[in-house]
């Protein structure tokens, strides 16, 4: 069963200390080719019976995203996606 | 040019308290139809250079994801897809 995931992440011109302090502990690891790092939510929404992609912008809109300050998307996703660990 | 996008989630086994208070929230907004909703973290990182996969897997290791409980995915993504916001 496909489900319906919601990515939120800050507006790009909102700070994102959180990432910016992922930023700063790179080159401690020796990675110093990465320009940015910017950390959001990732929420994955199962329905009962057929995902309802409508309904999931109404679950983002009032309870997952502030949208003053955080963008989201909505999209559908198969299990086979989501399973692909590396 | 692509970013890096570093889902991390935790493991199906592990329970996810947050999103068990966003499931039990969606009765009161008239939503029923919702049987599990999960959260985890999506990180963005953009290189200066060509996007290094294996360097990202490397810092999801070290920095992003706490292996025990949480599994995570690496993958590209074209601004494309990023900027598709509803």
């Amino acid at each position: 069963m496909p489900r319906v995931v919601v990515d939120v992440m800050l507006k790009p011109e909102i700070l994102d200390p959180q990432g910016q302090a992922v930023a700063n502990a790179l080159p401690r690891l020796g990675v110093s080719d990465v320009s940015s790092v910017r950390i959001g939510r990732r929420i994955e929404i199962d329905f009962t019976g057929e995902p309802d992609l409508d309904r999931a912008r109404e679950i983002a809109d009032k309870l997952l995203a502030n949208p003053v300050i955080e963008d989201y998307t909505v999209r559908l996703v198969t299990d086979d996606a989501v399973d692909a660990h590396p």
